[in-house]
């Protein structure tokens, strides 16, 4: 696929909760669609733990290799949030109670103690990312984006920071379902993802209902070229059982 | 926690799919967990994507920081699937076919072709690991396990492996979800996760039917600490409406 000028991005999955098994992430999932509408190529994701010299070895790796870098979790009151500080930590920073972010969990919070206002603790030069859900901000500093792990408030502080995203084209993708072993079709498929360098064929088999099938998806920039080489695809399957799905 | 002692793992999982937010990740949770129960610390997880020099590179990484390097994804039959090729190039080793790998395939498969012999090509030096499932085998080679993605299958070749496995102390975790907001505790769980290193305490927000909460989890390796320290948590936030899970 020709995205040598998409900007590139990773996500950093913060949390043991996520290592341990105990919690199932939803977020990777989610902005890995979300990216791909915006051209932003998502090359890598990595989860890790609750540990300030490990949270900031990752981000310093990742946000030297991609555009951007997106962490969820760990911005919460209790004392396993350590992203914020793990961030400046990282960029040689130091943690500043910012007056917006106290100003916003004052208006929509609680009485302020000790462990509410940590949230308003972020790292010097930060910028803040809004957070409609539950105020708490999330943010940014240099091509790092920090959100929370709640699904819904990390997809909130997504579309907060998304208009501050450098955007390529849109990653484009068709796909149908062959009901088939994948062993059948791997040779005309090969030949025609080599006919095609400027699409990514991929080839996913499932089983479902007691018959086995592969989802077969095509996926680049250029929507039109998408539907043909589905449709060549279409064509050099004819006779075996396909499903079509419509261009997403 | 005090888990030096324990066997450590790294999860690497290979595919595009996962990262285009196509497909949801399954099989993070599946080992998160298993892995506990065998004692063995799972440290962290990469997503990387269907590229020959990358997956080399997290494999060879993550091999030399880990007891155990488990994978999953792109072991069948289509032009995508590269990771046994990858492993091989990692290891400095080359694809050989293997002969009892061929022997499963005939026996349970359809007519081997081409794209189903490379399911039978495996790195120079590795072992096979069995899939009762579909029959196409995974393999070790050295300190990495490498399993296909779908889910059962992945599942099955965990169970397979497991018995090579060395293990450590399982890791006990306990939980309770109170009803109030994590600023509320903050404070005296910060002071009972301080006074108890021998345990790991997370607190993990939650909305649920319009209230506000946070699942309150103890792990360690001593089931009884484990218990002792959530009825000390429990006895701390009296007073809030409290619903306690039992020991896993």
């Amino acid at each position: 696929m020709s995205d040598a000028l998409q900007p590139t991005a990773a996500v950093l999955i913060i949390g043991n909760e996520i290592l341990s098994g105990k919690t199932q992430d939803a977020n990777l999932q989610f902005l890995g669609v979300e990216l791909a509408r915006l051209g932003i190529t998502l090359v890598e994701a990595r989860v890790v733990r609750d540990d300030r010299a490990t949270i900031a070895h990752h981000v310093n790796e990742l946000r030297s290799l991609y555009s951007y870098v997106f962490t969820t979790g760990g911005i919460g009151p209790t004392h396993d949030d350590i992203t914020a500080e793990a961030v400046a930590y990282a960029f040689g920073s130091e943690l500043v109670l910012d007056e917006e972010a106290v100003g916003r969990l004052q208006r929509h919070g609680r009485a302020l103690n000790e462990a509410r206002l940590k949230m308003a603790r972020i790292p010097a030069g930060a910028t803040l990312i809004d957070n409609p859900v539950s105020h708490a901000p999330g943010f940014r500093l240099d091509n790092v984006f920090v959100f929370a792990g709640i699904p819904r408030i990390a997809a909130a502080m997504f579309e907060s920071a998304a208009r501050e995203l450098a955007r390529g084209s849109t990653i484009h993708s068709a796909s149908l379902d062959v009901f088939c072993k994948e062993g059948d079709i791997a040779a005309p498929l090969a030949a025609i993802a080599a006919a095609h360098p400027e699409v990514e064929i991929g080839s996913y088999p499932f089983s479902r209902d007691g018959r086995f099938g592969a989802n077969l998806v095509v996926r680049g920039t250029d929507a039109a070229r998408v539907e043909e080489v589905l449709g060549e695809i279409s064509r050099a399957l004819a006779g075996i059982d396909i499903e079509a799905s419509p261009v997403r």
